[in-house]
């Protein structure tokens, strides 16, 4: 840290991603990534666009919000693109949020919320999950400010019923619900058919993880015409041109095909099916994740030696600190075989 | 504008970019683009990397900083890369200026830097440029403050000599100025290899126009390690992931590729020269550009009627409505073809 850095960020923490360890060659199971490549198709349009780096992409990303808007049968005026979800997340705090209005989220989410708050010097208030990991939308409609909900939860994976949300959004129309769906591909719904229903509902998903895309950074936001303005103006006020135009062609492919999109999707279902049974089997309890990662944990050993051996053994996960969740280890689902290797490796760790 | 978006942010006036105009096919001298496609290496690499963009990219960019810091002669943790120099230039911005320590920069400039302080409720002074476009950097000596100075200018493309720089350093060690040189390497000249000697010194570039990679978003800073790691907490703190894979890929490539880029940048200059000496025996008026554009005007149209009157002849210039500028238009230097057009363009303009 320098001594010129202003007085605010002094203390900020930023969010720490997962390791990215270039020492040996891992089975990655840390950062929720899909274990499938990108749809040939986004490969191809990303490659084909390359020769026109030398031109600025379109501001307003016009053919990629089209396909979108498209797929999810809503108008090319309430879709934004953006750097990752995490960018149209930062720009919802920015909105949505002042010293008035403080953010409010869960105190096990996704950790990235709590930097967004601090990075903006917004007020926050984390609402503590049940015992059970689960959510009630009642501790939330006590609180007044801008709710932000990740649905399926991380790194529980736990689902909050689309009713329960609707609950949320109807007791207050007077502020912004937050939901954010980057692991709703693989919980089987959504709640982006509702933003015509609900002027206070923004929906955020990304191309990172059921697409296949977290190397290019794509994400979006879904909702009325008149927040996507309000995010727009702020993405005016910072970065513009904010997808390249590799990454926006890509996007165009991804969408497109539907077949492959759907077919991965079906096969990390599975996975993650045949992951939370085998666990099961050898005495873990789990969450019941509708995402593509399991939370799971057991009394035989405790989570960062289970974590710490499994990467001994060339498999990563991730481990969290956090006192409430320090016996879990999060696993993202990979490929069926890469969930089997997991699932020896741990029969390995069990059995010494 | 919805009802929920916060007060701060209902008066804030965007960045406009210039147009994009998709009625018809424009030889295009808007935006500072370069006429030239990126260097086959970067197209190579970057398309070799989209088979693996399901995995995300190095937070750290460590292989594409390593090259830039080998090009620069400069240590790797001397290097932060971003999403266009734009993000680099919000996040000097976010660490410098507070509500004590406001922005300084010129009336006339990139226009971004305002925004930037707006949608950070930062104050700001702006330091009229001379009668001629100069900068007097005695100027800034007088004024407390984080100092932002684009080296060439932008509109004008006016350079400051590097000593007069070095005397804004040295009056006061205890503030940031921040070189934005976006347009230096049209220059003939950097402040990169002054980072070591002054503490306070933060330069900036893009692979926009000088590497052919508007479309691609890389910018990059370079300044003392701690100054890196200042603006790296923010960058942790609000999109780490912020440089794409492919991105990174091509990044690397024009890096490399030293012979494409200085042919490059020499095309330009002569394209430069050509087109100064051209609207000089036309009449116009010119300032002294070193960068990828020219700024000129002429007794016999306004700025505005002239840009208008290129642009139905299908060659799309920039002007700029402010008062000081208003008789002026920007022309980007393209490849000498479309500069022996704009040439002619503006000869049956004035024959008119």
């Amino acid at each position: 840290m320098s001594n010129f850095l202003t007085e605010k960020y002094t203390k900020l923490a930023p969010y720490v991603p997962g390791e990215q360890p270039k020492d040996k060659k891992y089975i990655k199971l840390n950062t929720n990534e899909s274990p499938f490549p990108p749809s040939p198709l986004a490969v191809k349009l990303a490659n084909d666009e390359a020769k026109n780096l030398m031109l600025y992409s379109d501001p307003d990303s016009r053919d990629l919000i089209k396909e979108i808007a498209l797929y999810y049968g809503v108008n090319t005026n309430q879709v934004i693109v953006t750097n990752g979800s995490d960018e149209v997340l930062n720009f919802a705090f920015m909105a949505y949020c002042d010293s008035k209005t403080p953010a409010i989220f869960a105190d096990i989410t996704y950790g990235f919320y709590k930097v967004f708050a601090d990075v903006n010097n917004l007020p926050f208030k984390e609402i503590p999950l049940k015992q059970d990991f689960t959510i009630d939308v009642n501790d939330y409609i006590k609180e007044d400010g801008t709710v932000f909900i990740a649905n399926p939860n991380a790194p529980t994976g736990i689902k909050l019923q689309l009713t329960e949300i609707e609950k949320l959004l109807q007791s207050n129309p007077n502020r912004i619900v937050v939901i954010d769906e980057a692991y709703a591909d693989f919980s089987g719904e959504s709640m982006v058919n509702l933003v015509d229903k609900y002027d206070n509902l923004l929906v955020t998903q990304t191309f990172s993880k059921s697409r296949s895309m977290a190397g290019a950074r794509l994400g979006f936001g879904i909702a009325n015409a008149k927040i996507i303005e309000d995010l727009n103006k702020i993405r005016y006020s910072t970065n513009p041109y904010n997808v390249n135009r590799m990454t926006a062609s890509a996007g165009i492919g991804a969408i497109k095909d539907k077949e492959y999109f759907a077919s991965n999707v079906e096969k990390i279902i599975k996975a993650r099916e045949y992951t939370q049974k085998e666990l099961t089997n050898l005495g873990f309890s789990l969450t019941d994740s509708k995402a593509n990662f399991v939370f799971t944990k057991t009394e035989k050993i405790d989570g960062e030696t289970l974590y710490l051996k499994l990467k001994e053994k060339g498999v990563l996960v991730r481990h969290f600190s956090k006192p409430r969740i320090k016996d879990y280890i999060r696993v993202t689902v990979g490929s069926i075989e890469e969930m089997q290797t997991f699932i020896e490796k741990v029969k390995e760790i069990l059995e010494k």
